[in-house]
């Protein structure tokens, strides 16, 4: 027998299940993109869930969804939250837990009628995963007062602004600023999120806590070489702007690679060739390079020299190099004392604790601008995530959300 | 005073201006694509400049505009041609200078009062450049008889096939193998054309002769990896399709930049990614590789290592890779006879012979399949093609126009 609220793993199979339900069925996986039929009906049905498990629903100016829970005094929130869009051919878990493990947890409050001292929120915000406008966590930006008026002019492929976006579903982008929020009203902001890597199943645990949140770099290099034949121009007259790219590409990761020791990934995931003719020498090449790592200096120091060795390239080959930073957000620690009362949470619960870095963003990153933030991890299946074979137990869920739910009573009485 | 009938400058240079004028002004530079309004209008153009240099003109079952003039016996043609259709963004020389320099030599024969002893017979050969169907020299393999099914089957971007587009165009494919041309009524092929390579330029030559067609295969290579969240997967369990990609592009590039002697090239210039996203480890990446030699035995060796090396890559990654063989051209060699008419053609001007190879696919690669084949180059700047900045200037053109009217009488006494 338990002695404390434990979450339901037949209520969380049915939501999770529910939630899945909402997709494009014309994409590929789940996909539930914002600013689509799709996106809108899974978010009032969570609003509908956030009002059956007692909470006190309302939507900001930008279209987070939050449901609350009084307190005993009149203190700040504590803030839960996730966010219920995927990528493109994404999966069931990546944010949705978070938003449904939340949910539970108020649900798990209500059943042992149990008063936290702090005001409980809990958030599902709104387009977190990257836009078709190229903004990402555009709800957690906007409470983190960050979501500004160059964010708002970025333009989808269709030529769209993000503001006109937003505008024709009913936000008025001039209103924006209420959503913003501030250490007056929330005390500390976690989240629960499925891992989205292979480290706790390689452990053989089923949860984690996070000490820190990766900084990361996007940087978009443009490669200009001439275009030629591909058959009548030598091989040592041309400037190939896609080999140029490729050594360039090949560089961001074996550097990436040799650092084994402090987390650090290097990506170039996103390429454009021109005129991507069979037989023209590629006379421009344009690629974004993603590089992330909590450690600062490390962040520094790999994208100054993978510049440095690209620039070498261009020079060599004859090419044309610009390189321009896309984002900069630099690492997060996550306080110590919402450290040390997560640890003490899962050994709470029975569970060894590992502390884990979180490479992806979140719309915690965002929040943690602003308020106290932790995360805590929830293992999936060989690190899978943006995809449709994204798998978490619901088992494992149940357990995060008891860890999750340990560090809210723990850090309501700090 | 010259002693024979020469190029006169001024026509050529009308001649290449106007037709330069008939171009799609939506697209860069000189662009005439097939089936389109310009192509149309271009063709008409071109048969009435054939008429006005006395030939008798007819357009065969797949669109090939030609105009003949008889000779004095009854003997298979001399066919000379080439093609007016561009890439997408080319130049106002690559085909044209063949197609209006043999209209100009056609001239001079009739302002001489020459009857050659053979008939000739000029052609503009229909869609010589890759179609948007894939499909190159449409018109001249149509007439080497190899424009099969399985080509006209081949689909644009739109899902239209290239059979289809040639019925919407007028012409039956029913119909086609009337396009089919033997050595029964053609004796020999010659085509003017730009070098499209630096040679002549680098050698201070205005005209120079062919002494072999280069051999090309083109190969598919598909690479399947796993799309994993960029952030999240360490860079030691990833199977990144475009890191795995961009390695066997440089070993291409490499392999043939090292045969220096033999010419030799390979190109990548084709790639597609997906899902192309900024933050998702690419899972597929196919890119076309088009390699050229006209040594048989060396094009062989480097498909067969390039693809050996690409199946290590792709071992060694943990990568799937397929690749598919999309074309394999056999190299061609002039036949002496044509070889030597051409150099001592040269001669005849006072110009010293050089003999190149060609590099690039021409409507005399078809041609050479059914009758003996050749070529003279004409200098152009920078080696530079398929491209605005094409250009080879009108006394080049004239040199290369006097050199092939020379060729045309010595093998018509032969």
């Amino acid at each position: 027998m338990r002695s404390r609220p434990f979450p339901d793993a037949g209520r969380v199979a049915d939501d999770v299940e529910t939630l899945a339900r909402f997709r494009d069925p014309s994409r590929p996986g789940f996909t539930r993109r914002p600013f689509t039929p799709w996106y809108e009906s899974a978010r009032q049905w969570t609003a509908e869930r956030m009002k059956s498990a007692g909470l006190e629903v309302r939507v900001d100016a930008v279209g987070n969804v939050s449901g609350k829970r009084q307190g005993k005094e009149n203190l700040p929130s504590i803030m839960l939250g996730s966010h219920i869009d995927s990528v493109d051919g994404g999966g069931r878990f990546d944010g949705m837990v978070g938003v449904l493990g939340s949910i539970e947890l108020a649900r798990c409050l209500e059943e042992s009628k149990t008063i936290l001292a702090h005001p409980l929120e809990i958030v599902s915000f709104f387009a977190e995963e990257p836009t078709d406008f190229g903004v990402s966590a555009v709800g957690s930006r906007a409470m983190a007062g960050v979501l500004d008026d160059h964010l708002l002019q970025q333009k989808n492929p269709s030529g769209q602004t993000l503001g006109a976006a937003l505008t024709a579903s009913g936000y008025d982008t001039n209103n924006i600023r209420q959503a913003r929020r501030s250490p007056d009203d929330i005390s500390v902001y976690l989240e629960l999120h499925i891992e989205q890597a292979p480290h706790l199943e390689r452990m053989g645990k089923a949860v984690g806590t996070v000490s820190a949140l990766t900084g990361f770099r996007r940087h978009r290099f443009t490669w200009s070489g001439r275009a030629d034949h591909a058959g009548t121009m030598p091989m040592g007259l041309r400037k190939d702007a896609l080999a140029g790219a490729c050594e360039s590409v090949l560089d961001i990761e074996s550097r990436c690679r040799r650092e084994a020791d402090t987390p650090l990934v290097g990506t170039v995931a996103r390429i454009s060739v021109w005129p991507n003719a069979t037989n023209v020498v590629p006379d421009r090449v344009e690629f974004i390079s993603d590089i992330r790592s909590p450690s600062a200096g490390k962040l520094e120091l790999v994208c100054k020299e993978s510049a440095e060795r690209a620039r070498a390239i261009a020079l060599t080959r004859g090419l044309n190099l610009e390189i321009t930073q896309i984002t900069a957000e630099l690492p997060i620690e996550v306080p110590p004392l919402i450290r040390e009362q997560a640890t003490a949470a899962l050994r709470d619960l029975g569970l060894e604790p590992v502390e884990l870095v979180s490479m992806a963003g979140h719309d915690a990153n965002q929040l943690a601008r602003i308020v106290p933030a932790g995360m805590i991890f929830i293992r999936c299946k060989e690190g899978r995530s943006h995809c449709p074979e994204e798998e978490s137990s619901i088992e494992d869920i149940c357990l995060g959300v008891a860890a999750l739910l340990g560090l809210v009573r723990r850090l309501d009485k700090n």
